[in-house]
């Protein structure tokens, strides 16, 4: 079968979006074992819609057109496709009811254009879209399929799932390829490439394929077998041998977070977890709320931006700030501390760096990062040297620190 | 003159690989004036890419290509649009010394693979790529212009910089579209609709386009003009008009951070905030904290998601927090007011609410949210009902606390 993606929208061709959505559907498709054929961004203009519709017919079997169907005059992609399927609009009462509770829920009135959103193609296959107002729909025409779906991520993410991909299966008999992604964090991509050289020689004599996936402090590992769930026992052999041999770094699989696998270990254990942090601002904290239960051992934090605040809220003591510098081992080790007798929990993170562009020096450059875990048994620091990115800094601080905390959890050494 | 871009790369289609680079090429054009007309990502494959030109050349004047530029077996452009333009391969040395050099600083050994970089189309203006082996191409043909870049996104991006724009300009008497894009935050994009109607219409009669951009907590309103910069006066009435009309709403223009534009506020006030967060876990302190410079307002903040802490780092009256719940409008006011204690800041955002998927009630349901600041002059409050989606509730949390400081800050009431 050969899929198309058409992305419908002005601002990804202005570029104010980066066209996320492409990727995804992209990956979606891989996974049943389908590469896209062709991913093409349209402006909301309609006769540009027809004319590309027209011609990903003549190339491929099945179309995803993403975006314009909002509710407000810029959407034009259903009536468009509407006219271009010889149809006509009809109330679809289960929609108008799913709008309605959608604003009731949410304390708010019903406008007409929300009501428009229940209009919908006479003939389509409506697919429910629980996040948002505008369905998608599945049409048919001489064998060819198209279906429509929202521009918001989310909202097209989980009808793809929900909706989308159950249909495709059941409909179209597909064999797809079979994948596991290894999560690993604390290495970059070229040095861990030289460590597993020989297991992924042996795993293409296998005739699997492997693909790097790096991003800031993290990289995924994909292996894939075209031969489907059949694989799946040889698979997780080489899993399970990367997991033994690199248990620093591998920390998950298939898009784990480590915050949750950090806070599955806390759990395990009945421990509780704070933080006190600096250059993050709150971001570790954030990383381990963003994981619904993370009150069964997550407390809370201290943010001490400022040095004042690491005197006054962690206790570090002004003549170690004066005589070490925020930005030091010393400082670390003093916030975890007094972290864990403020917050009460039994492991506290902490950390203090220079995330920059500015405040930088010699000694103690953009990108150096100190961070300490305190224990019940003890009190644990280690440093980065990032780069200069400050967003990229604050995110790989993030990551490191959930990681030194997995490894004291588990007690491997780095 | 009409754009295309078409990007080449299977790691594309696959979604390994974000396209970021047709994001880029949309802007930089758009800086010109000219919104790019579609952007096509096809795979590695000979036909599709003479298939793709073809195309592109029946609707566009000039044509970018990424991708496919590099030393190894799957990289095709080069030989595929030499035969296109029906020229053949000749030896740069300019090229070659460049790439000799290139090794050289490298310390690298050089390889026949890379010596083939220097071998380029006889006809085509060669573009001098700095930070890589693969040099731009530039063929014309018939008064259409194609030019080849590679797709590593900092190669493509110093090549637009320094060797394609400066060219166009010179070449082209470039009119284009204009752009200005209002943001908005705290407001539905169905609301806004109605509230702007005879606005929206007074702009489309003076031939201006909207698009409406909604993101979870914040709506982008792009106006544009096809006449180019001639209407920038024009546009910028507009915007004027819907600041002075909805001052609770428009916070900034074309992508600004709201977290920055509060902070510039606090600046130019001379003022300090600090947060006490609970079902934001940090998330406020971290949006602060990712514009360089916060440092200047930012103190630092209290993270209190236990109510033991809530009571203990913030003082919050146990017997408040027994007789109204965590979720509530007096625990949120306590909390700014006893964060304001602690932090020394002139102002405190607080915020407690129900996050979900669970720990909702019938009084109480999940996506709740009460927020309090405290400012110098006295405590203020609001609550919102949210949905259910744990991660979109703690963004929207966020912006509308940034939202809720900014409106006390310019004194804008709701």
């Amino acid at each position: 079968m050969k899929v198309g993606v058409i992305c419908i929208g002005d601002e990804l061709l202005i570029g104010q979006t980066v066209n996320t959505n492409a990727a995804w559907l992209g990956q979606a498709f891989r996974k049943l074992g389908i590469s896209v054929y062709k991913a093409t961004t349209i402006r909301d203009v309609k006769q540009d819609i027809i004319d590309t519709v027209d011609a990903f017919f003549q190339e491929t079997d099945l179309v995803i057109v993403t975006g314009g169907l909002g509710p407000t005059n810029d959407d034009i992609t259903k009536a468009t496709l509407t006219e271009y399927f010889g149809t006509s609009l009809e109330l679809n009462k289960t929609v108008l009811a799913h709008v309605e509770r959608f604003f009731k829920r949410r304390n708010k009135e019903m406008l007409d254009s929300n009501i428009q959103q229940a209009m919908l193609p006479k003939g389509a296959t409506i697919l429910h879209n629980e996040n948002g107002t505008a369905p998608g729909m599945w049409f048919e025409q001489n064998n060819k399929t198209l279906i429509s779906l929202p521009g918001v991520p989310y909202e097209m993410k989980s009808l793809m799932k929900d909706e989308v991909l159950p249909l495709l299966k059941s409909k179209f008999h597909v064999i797809g390829s079979f994948h596991q992604t290894v999560m690993l964090q604390g290495i970059g991509e070229s040095f861990l490439a030289e460590k597993i050289n020989r297991w992924e020689k042996r795993l293409y004599q296998d005739k699997l394929h492997l693909a790097y996936l790096p991003s800031p402090g993290i990289i995924k590992l994909r292996i894939t077998s075209d031969k489907g769930i059949e694989d799946a026992g040889l698979i997780q052999s080489y899993i399970e041998e990367i997991k033994t041999d690199y248990p620093q770094y591998v920390y998950g699989l298939n898009g784990e977070d480590i915050f949750e696998v950090v806070g599955h270990l806390l759990k395990q254990n009945n421990a509780t977890v704070g933080t006190v942090e600096s250059c993050t601002g709150g971001g570790i904290s954030n990383s381990f709320v963003a994981n619904s239960g993370s009150s069964e051992y997550f407390q809370g934090g201290l943010i001490t931006y400022s040095n004042e605040l690491k005197h006054k809220l962690a206790n570090v003591p002004e003549d170690i700030l004066n005589n070490y510098g925020a930005v030091s081992e010393e400082v670390a080790k003093a916030m975890a501390l007094g972290g864990q007798k403020v917050l009460n929990t039994d492991y506290v993170i902490a950390v203090t760096g220079i995330a920059g562009p500015n405040g930088g020096t010699e000694d103690k450059p953009v990108g150096l990062v100190w961070m300490a875990v305190a224990t019940p048994e003890g009190v644990y620091t280690q440093h980065h040297h990032f780069g200069n990115h400050r967003g990229r800094n604050i995110e790989k601080t993030q990551l490191y620190a959930a990681n030194f905390l997995r490894k004291l959890l588990l007690k491997i050494k780095s």
